[in-house]
């Protein structure tokens, strides 16, 4: 599923795009430029043209969160209505909650009867949120089969087109082989998917690196206009541009990086004058400000109204839920018998 | 659970014995003399003065069988008459299905966030089992959480009282930890269980060591008067005592073993005559072929009256499966709530 970080934001780049769309969003927190043009971007353009299932990864989410949960009522509600707000349309995609369908967990369960520890164990990413929080107590059986959940995300809605980037295609290259392995057993019942994959662009934070809730270095999309001013100006620039006149250099500098994102009216301009030192990083983070605001600005017009409705989050959830159990009732039945299970 | 190995058929040892009883029996095969004073006959005393659970562990089979699901069914149906059969009374037990309660997997996935790799790493009888079972492919991620799926078992019904063996007391260690771990992350929630310690018999198989479906050293409860027979004449006895006359020594003798179990008529006049060299093997394993013979017959009668009513098993499994779903729809909402989950 998507992680709170920079995911695929680019353009589809694989060859083999059509089919059935799964991706997942973990309520971790509030939205940040980050996860927009890592994940959001990309859901909203996927369900155009594709049979998309969206789910709120609340099981996820425990993986890392498991002492958090009581931020997990608000934390999903907050990001249904970012999804709206976004564009997901709930008419179009199936929307729901992870733990809304309970069957996620038997599946769970019966995978990991044939789930190889070793498979799950050099998944690269396992190793590295280990690392990542070693100061917290997360070396948990849910964080080594967290690439099963997935897996089971994916199959159990006959998912075939997962949106990865780089670094989630292990992930989906064990479900790939659990779903064979599975098949092999049992008989052809589950199947196997493709990732979609694509290319992010980097999102940098306010320290330079990867804009991370985790690393207190966010621009939320839901800042208002003062806090999105006071934190572009909090980001480092390049270090040799001192002072306006100095030369700076565009590549290496997150400001830079953002006005890539949000400035195409005045992106070569912004680069020949940054370059040449006639553009200060003072006047050059106010015109970034200016366009986030103007970006988001519509997007918090409706999420504010969104937010004025107290039961629509609860609503779409129970939409999105009706919706997909017929899909994986259809799954489980043929999972169960190809088992010989009750 | 049980495993098919024996247990505890021995007296309650513990001096703590009030409170819901709650067992396991995997459905891996025909039962044979180590399950019935392993495992039976504890269900059946049991239930006379307790609260009793007692559950098919179809989904524990898959932990080391995933490749054999095909016998699932007729080894399901099959315990479940073989336990009415033996006296479990499923007007006053409730006797149901694992996978017919599909919450195990959930309250599984959930306990799993918080269950260190650490502890199921060290519980011995899963490098046991790796080593017993090397030939086979084993090493899954199911295997590693049994002993969590077996705390699943008992706390999803509340139960208070787990019938173990020795050897199982690491694996219950490990249930009361995780309780208390997730008693004190979202409040006391869960029932810690405690162990019923008891005593098992020694219940050697043909080759003298443990009986063993998979050593193939068994004498199964339903086998014919035939089949017991020609079983007991092939076991070992005292490699010493060549013929009779030679004196024999009880102590180490498997066939003596058994006499323990089904000869108090003899068992002293047996001792006497095996240590004085009077008594020769093959009369004695003729005397307890008889006795054997004899012990099992009311029970094979039972069994074959049972088996001609060919919906009796789901019938059971139906009843037994609406007892158990209050209780576990209690715990569960227990739960959920305690973790804000919906």
């Amino acid at each position: 599923m998507s992680d709170p970080t920079p995911g695929d934001g680019g353009a589809v780049a694989a060859p083999d795009t059509e089919g059935r769309v799964l991706t997942g969003f973990r309520p971790t927190g509030p939205l940040h430029i980050g996860h927009w043009f890592g994940n959001v971007t990309n859901m909203v353009r996927l369900q155009a043209d594709h049979e998309a299932f969206y789910f709120i990864a609340d099981w996820h989410m425990l993986t890392t969160h498991y002492d958090r949960t009581e931020e997990l009522p608000g934390n999903v509600r907050s990001l249904v209505l970012d999804l709206l707000a976004a564009g997901v349309d709930p008419q179009s995609v199936t929307l729901y909650r992870q733990s809304d369908v309970k069957e996620v967990a038997e599946l769970t369960l019966l995978l990991g009867m044939i789930t190889p520890l070793g498979w799950l164990e050099r998944v690269p990413t396992y190793k590295e949120r280990l690392r990542d929080m070693a100061e917290r107590d997360i070396a948990n059986l849910g964080l080594l089969g967290y690439p099963l959940l997935q897996t089971v995300d994916i199959t159990i809605v006959k998912g075939e087109l997962v949106p990865v980037g780089e670094d989630q295609v292990a992930h989906l290259e064990l479900s790939r082989e659990v779903v064979r392995r599975f098949n092999r057993l049992y008989g052809e019942v589950l199947v196997e998917p493709r990732a979609l994959l694509s290319r992010a662009p980097l999102v940098p934070g306010s320290d330079g690196r990867k804009m991370s809730k985790s690393l207190d270095n966010t621009i939320d999309v839901r800042d208002d206009e003062d806090a999105i001013r006071t934190k572009v100006r909090s980001f480092i620039t390049d270090p040799k541009k001192v002072r306006r006149g100095d030369p700076g250099r565009p590549e290496i500098c997150p400001i830079f990086a953002l006005h890539e994102l949000f400035s195409h009216d005045i992106l070569e301009w912004t680069e020949e004058n940054c370059r040449s030192g006639a553009l200060g990083c003072v006047d050059c983070k106010t015109n970034l400000a200016d366009r986030i605001v103007t970006y988001y600005a519509p997007f918090r017009e409706r999420r504010d109204e969104l937010d004025r409705e107290p039961h629509l989050a609860e609503d779409v959830l129970a939409e999105g839920a009706a919706k997909v159990h017929p899909v994986v009732d259809e799954t489980m039945k043929a999972v169960r018998s190809a088992m010989s299970l009750g």
